[in-house]
């Protein structure tokens, strides 16, 4: 192998950059040519490569966001589309590719391999963790982060009014973010998608918990938990206790961004170095990935297909932790 | 004067504990006692006092929200509720009274003051930063910065993105929070109750921008802009340039909290002490606050009746340095 | 079991409170009573104990620092002093402790263990993470992450000013914090207790990546590291090399105190539950621990007595990234 | 005027960046072009040059450090080597400069205009805050905070483990960064170069202050205080006070770097538009800062020879502040 392609697609998580920093420090070392490919699958149809040296990736392992861009491509969900891409990998004598992202990347990566044959290895880049294959991907510590500490300061109004808020924070499919974000936040309950809470047993909870002389109650709400939403459900527990003063914030795009923690730079270098030496060592449709703190590849078609529990222990804890 | 009260009320602001601590300390200093009243006038009615020393404020002077907590009181807009206040602050053999809060603390303090003539020194204590009086209140740039570090982080993904973000931050009646987090934030315009800027405008804007090889644009939108609101304008945006990924972020409650900054500090330190120190020297009725780093006494009455306005110049400097 | 005690020893570490929080809370949730002991064995000896409940732990699982406090204990160390401590247990009826803390802590609680039988179980505080039986200590990933930021800001500087940087880091017996701030801060060279990097080799590398035009350069050094500290080092740096602009910073004490990750929240929040279970279960003079993030008891004496290694991986992870 | 040129010079501050981006921006706003000068003097004499365009300085506004770098010039203080600088401005057709910097960068900057006549006006970016003529220096407020942000955390530890901790920040001439650290940090002291505290007064302090039950004391030494520095401090209170825990830690470099505060973010877009209109409206040989909020334009040579002095108020205040 004497070039290989890199690019991030979908959603942006903090450590992309470090982990392309990686792939192209490592592709380097083991005297690879690279190429950058903007804007994800988009940019592989259209041909916006751009050769990376080592310096192109200098001061870039602590910034959000992706130098190399993301965008959604729905031409690359056709087959033309792919066909483009594959003329454009071939004529820049793109050899193999690294893919950073989530779900959708992998889905779009791994029909490109079956119908093309380009080895390709992805790295998990999405703060939403809902990836089979590793315990962790690149953003999801620093999501965690960012939205404890929003939760650190709303504390301090919740306090201050004697209030109940209700927070909703990412994860569409997991209550990866807002399980966490509840036991590190001190919250009462938290709302996920796996486990239903329903908004009676909420009521009960905080209606006990005041009697009890809590003054204050913070609800985590997982943005794809069932009962319909942080705004549906505050009005509801607002509805049936009248004197509680209820509040919803929505923390929003703000988990996205922001430096990443010292976690995700270490899983980001550590993925980014295992991507090339993957390709090297002749992996293709695999997701490099930590187990136990291992190093492990996964077929790409099992980190979409399969289903990544989230530890039942953790639902008692937040019980435990908020009597 | 041997005994004094203090309390906060109205929304908590980032620097109320701080301010506390200086109020508690210069009593203490000059031989006063202090008395806390615990959740502002619904405190004070119901007569929720307790005694102060110089160890009750320690390690506070970092801490967001206010510990003597803070809770809105409809009784106190009565006659009646006021009348049980006097007794309440006579009985505790409370002579001098420092109110730490907003336009609506204020509003009630100089009516107290009016009936009952127990001298009181307010400090300006809301993230708004609207109070006649003062250049500054205490909170604000707390909250501003707060905002500036979300925007920071939202700006990752837009640039990654290629995207319009719609940034909602506080601000009913003013831009003070939302012009500077526009500055700071690189933002491309801002939309504030002060000045109208018509969804119109913003659409040209971010027409011509685009045109000129931008990708990515922000719009910080105070609440109380006159357009109808972040998810209105966004959706209107959407209408008029289908092709545009434009998302809508509000910032909400996490403004409101948080360590205060030095700045916040300094001044919160700097007005707890006038508090004190204006009431030994005969102040009534006043607020207390720094006017070009002066310490200036004004009359309560017009903190709450005149307008602070803001310099045009920022208006101008937003639309040069987006250029 | 009807009451144990709970108390911090050693230096302090974020996540502490948020640990004895866990403990108080999972103490009373199975109808168990406990007891703070203040400034650790010192307190022990002197009965300084307090009835903790479930209030007494609001509000603190976001703080750094132990609210208990904690002190060294020469007394301790002698029979006496041990004696004594035992008394004191006894006559407050507490049946078994939680001890938490590092090395010293250990060392005293199985000793204590050995000649009263009192049941014991640890967990991990310290920043280190130098302790056999579990894989993260509670309080290291908030430890890097100070020292990450840290670094980033210099960066800022060694960048804008052409300049080497020599920063040192905790670690007097091993790199653990060393290594992830080198990965993710970017540097060139991680000196660490483990393996030995001498200053020639230094100033080798440093010479060829200004050959090849890096323009800044960061050496990471562990308190512990060989060549005779970070002040040592610079000097013989800059005698080699005088045309560079080298400079030092010793980060210390900063990388102790502050609000904890999410990762510590809940590494501690869990080894809290698990010290609390343990001791129910019978367990006594052992630690509790996670190993590929499953819960595991440890004899206090191993967690002394053997060596956690640190991966070679990492070391040759900055090789590669610093190309 | 149709060609400026802008440099940073002498120590970076966080808020360069921004105003780099204000002057680029609001000259091509007027019609002028503008060329960065890297690394200033010694730039200047190598003809370092780059032109600068909008998007040059996009995505800059919250960045540390200054992209154009800064750099030490001995040959720039030689007549030599200032006739070189001329004739590279001459032949690059540079009519007019923009200098951002500090006392070092100024007294060439007034010298250099003194001999050859290129209207220079200079924007104060330094953290000291040392300089007449502005009541704030661009960097200024970032480096309190982030000063404040590590007391906060050593605070942490000082009060879990009962000690002394002394502390230095910055500040060679003045105790402009001391000040607000001590007020803002909850600090007992200060030691700074304006006012001379003796060590003996210092334990008195300490020693009042445990008779009354305080458990931990900060005292914050500015680096250029009168009593030898932090270290050498210590060690006389520790002699003095034997059972005194008492540490010392340097901030250090830290305090350069990091993202600008809103306040600076402001300051530093102000100023540098001020620098570009001064230029067009006839100003030469002048810096502009900031008096009471409002646009002034003072000689270089003042801002250089005139002292700026520290309010004694705020040292009253720590004293009140830390009863």
């Amino acid at each position: 192998m004497k070039r290989i392609g890199v690019f991030t697609s979908g959603g942006d998580a903090p450590g992309m950059n470090a982990c392309l920093r990686a792939v192209v420090r490592t592709a380097i070392y083991h005297g690879i040519e690279v190429y950058g490919i903007r804007r994800g699958y988009s940019g592989m149809i259209h041909g916006d490569f751009c050769k990376l040296e080592s310096h192109s990736v200098s001061n870039l392992v602590q910034k959000g966001g992706t130098f190399l861009k993301s965008a959604r491509s729905p031409e690359f969900m056709t087959k033309e589309g792919r066909q483009k891409a594959y003329e454009q990998i071939q004529s820049a004598g793109i050899e193999g590719l690294v893919a950073i992202g989530g779900n959708g990347t992998f889905t779009g990566a791994t029909k490109f391999y079956d119908e093309f044959g380009i080895p390709t290895v992805g790295a998990p880049g999405t703060i939403d963790n809902d990836l089979f294959g590793t315990d962790y991907t690149i953003g999801y510590d620093t999501a965690v982060n960012t939205a404890l500490d929003s939760i650190d300061k709303i504390r301090d109004t919740a306090d201050s009014h004697d209030r109940v808020f209700f927070i909703e924070v990412m994860g569409r499919d997991s209550g990866y973010i807002a399980v966490p974000c509840a036991i590190g936040g001190g919250a009462e309950i938290a709302m996920i998608p796996e486990a239903t809470v329903t908004v009676e047993s909420i009521i009960d909870k905080i209606k006990i918990d005041w009697l009890h002389a809590k003054t204050s109650s913070i609800v985590i709400i997982a943005e794809g938990e069932v009962e319909g939403g942080s705004t549906k459900v505050a009005a509801k527990v607002r509805e049936a206790l009248p004197d509680m003063d209820a509040r919803v914030t929505i923390l929003g795009h703000v988990q996205r961004g922001g430096a990443p923690t010292a976690f995700d730079r270490l899983l980001a270098s550590r993925l980014g170095i295992a991507c090339v030496k993957g390709l090297l060592e002749g992996q293709k449709d695999v997701m490099a990935g930590t187990i136990n703190s291992k190093l492990v590849y996964t077929p790409l078609i099992d980190t979409i297909a399969k289903k990544k529990e989230i530890s039942p222990e953790y639902t008692r804890m937040i019980e435990i932790l908020s009597i």
